[in-house]
């Protein structure tokens, strides 16, 4: 454990994404973040994610960006946090505007903030070494860098964007060389036997003032738009502005519109256990299994069966037994109102049966 | 379609079976002959069979002998059957006492009844030649031949007896030689070869003195039993003592008890496209499906998936959307309590699920 201590230390969550990869659990309106995929059944992914960062980041110093739509139930999973502390976006514009309004937001009530970026919907296996690792970052961020935290890989990955390494600029902490979008499977073969890249993983960890003056310099809209902002909010007026400002400013990414240009980035490895749950397969590989490999709700009965996956999302008095007999590799998943059967080696294409339903008119399936 | 005419044909249809390879639509009190397993979508096989025979057999003709904790819901399926014509047994004990009983009942009505037995459960693709053939037995049995419909093997089945050929005794009809317990393999072919034998559906059809009088001779037991119910019946007290007279009467099958022994067996050829419906595999071999062998309700969605069948018999307000992808020749059957999901060609084991389920002491669910 570092033993710097971070008083000004501030966290965002950005848990506003929709994923359809999940689907029947996720919905459009109880997306990723809010299912129990890590390793507590009764624990959603952004409440794990705002207990792993309480010893260092209080609930008075967490926000939670988010979409309106999701508001209410992100306050119902998280009811130690402030009123204030949920930003919800009248409309996704992608990560930049949306680092960008947390930013203001927290700067305008403490002008040295260090702000910690997170996903929502990740899951992380050593949390002591999580948090370790984001007070290091936040030792770079403290000396101006917008640091990363960059994953050690432990795959020729080709689904991440990858961050490689530069010149180490204190122990524990490089500079980050160049942000590389998700590469050739040889490509990433090579970075892997280099070990000369890390995988970038949407953490960004930096000082307030340093974050807007980037804004400044490469998102000049965005930064106007948060000028906007600001004025507002010292009226006590920023929800009267925010639809017309969100609807003016640029939809781009925090890796594009800032990092791929800012003058100082710094990257720290993490090596804590760390997985994206990019699916039903993830899920399995997460998820606690018997000896035939299946991970399994207590309510479940299997004979001759391997490697499943079942998961039971249904409303309490709605919940089924489910058999399975004879079959290997499936992700069985159902809730009130759909069911879902799959090879895990297909599980990626559990989107199409969203798009599917989209097509059809059923809206409120997905 | 035969001249006869038979005033005093009668039938006996045998709705009594628990059978647990329809799990989870079967239950024990909701057996296979209560689903809709035939060619229409909403009605049960038992619908199917009085309405298959009602041409020749009118409903106050018709007897259902089944057991009582079956007895609502089968007249709740017949409305039109009167209310004495349901047989309902104050327990199980094969088919011996069930036939003895319903002949017993029928002949104090008229004593020159003639019987026919049907299974409450099978299909029928042709039904005009199967009442043809059904005609065709009830002239052998009005000769005083105990006649049972044999099925012309379309393949070298071991799941089912068989009734060897003999002598012809009219056109259409032939002595029945021999009944045979299921077959090995070979024996199975060598039959289907030679022509030699027909497979036994138990489908019966006698005249009640006839069977009162094999009874007699081979089952002294049950012919007691009958009689203490004909003198009850005559004092309007029939009722009273069917507990008793059914504790104490042999289990035992009309083939074992009487067929094997009684002296003018004969035998009637059917090919009306017949199945007995074993399996999930025979309802979907039966099945209306899609150019992928899909065999579906309207609420299912499905990408790369071929051969499957599912069946969704939640009640009103509980169906889900189903959704299959990239999966083939899976068996999926949901009910308001249970998902079954099991491979087609091994579905003859969703019966393992009623046991596993009876061991863990869950008898709400079998």
């Amino acid at each position: 454990m570092s033993d710097v201590n971070f008083p000004n230390l501030y966290a965002v969550i950005m848990a506003g994404g929709a994923g359809t990869r999940f689907w029947p659990a996720s919905r459009e309106k109880h997306p990723k973040q809010f299912l129990a995929l890590g390793a507590r059944a009764d624990e959603s992914l952004l409440e794990a994610t705002a207990r792993r960062i309480a010893p260092i980041i209080p609930p008075e110093r967490l926000f939670i960006a988010t979409g309106r739509h999701l508001e209410a139930k992100t306050r119902e999973l998280l009811p130690k946090l402030p009123t204030a502390n949920i930003l919800a976006e009248p409309l996704a514009r992608n990560t930049a505007p949306c680092i960008g309004w947390a930013t203001a937001a927290i700067q305008r009530l403490d002008p040295k903030a260090i702000v910690v970026v997170l996903p929502s919907d990740h899951v992380v296996a050593n949390e002591e070494e999580f948090r370790r690792v984001l007070l290091k970052a936040a030792e770079a961020a403290a000396q101006g860098f917008i640091t990363t935290v960059g994953i050690v890989p432990t795959r020729p990955e080709t689904g991440y964007g990858y961050i490689e390494k530069g010149q180490p600029l204190a122990e524990g902490i490089r500079r980050a060389a160049r942000f590389t979008e998700k590469p050739p499977v040889a490509v990433a073969q090579s970075y892997l036997a280099a070990g000369s890249h890390l995988w970038n993983a949407g953490m960004f960890v930096f000082r307030a003032d340093v974050m807007r003056s980037e804004i400044a310099a490469h998102l000049p809209e965005l930064a106007m738009g948060l000028s906007v902002l600001d004025s507002a909010a010292r009226d006590g007026r920023e929800a009267s502005v925010l639809d017309e400002v969100f609807t003016r400013v640029p939809s781009v990414s925090i890796d594009h519109g800032v990092m791929e240009h800012a003058a100082q980035v710094a990257v720290v490895p993490g090596d804590f256990g760390w997985s994206d749950v990019g699916s039903w397969q993830t899920a399995w590989e997460l998820a606690e299994k018997d000896e035939a490999g299946n991970a399994l709700p207590p309510h479940a009965i299997t004979f001759d069966a391997n490697g499943n996956l079942v998961r039971d999302l249904s409303t309490k008095g709605h919940t089924k037994t489910i058999a399975l007999i004879g079959v290997s590799d499936l992700v069985v998943v159902q809730t009130d109102d759909a069911l879902l059967v799959l090879p895990r080696e297909r599980a990626q294409d559990a989107k199409l049966a969203v798009q599917a339903l989209k097509s059809a008119g059923k809206s409120d399936l997905v």
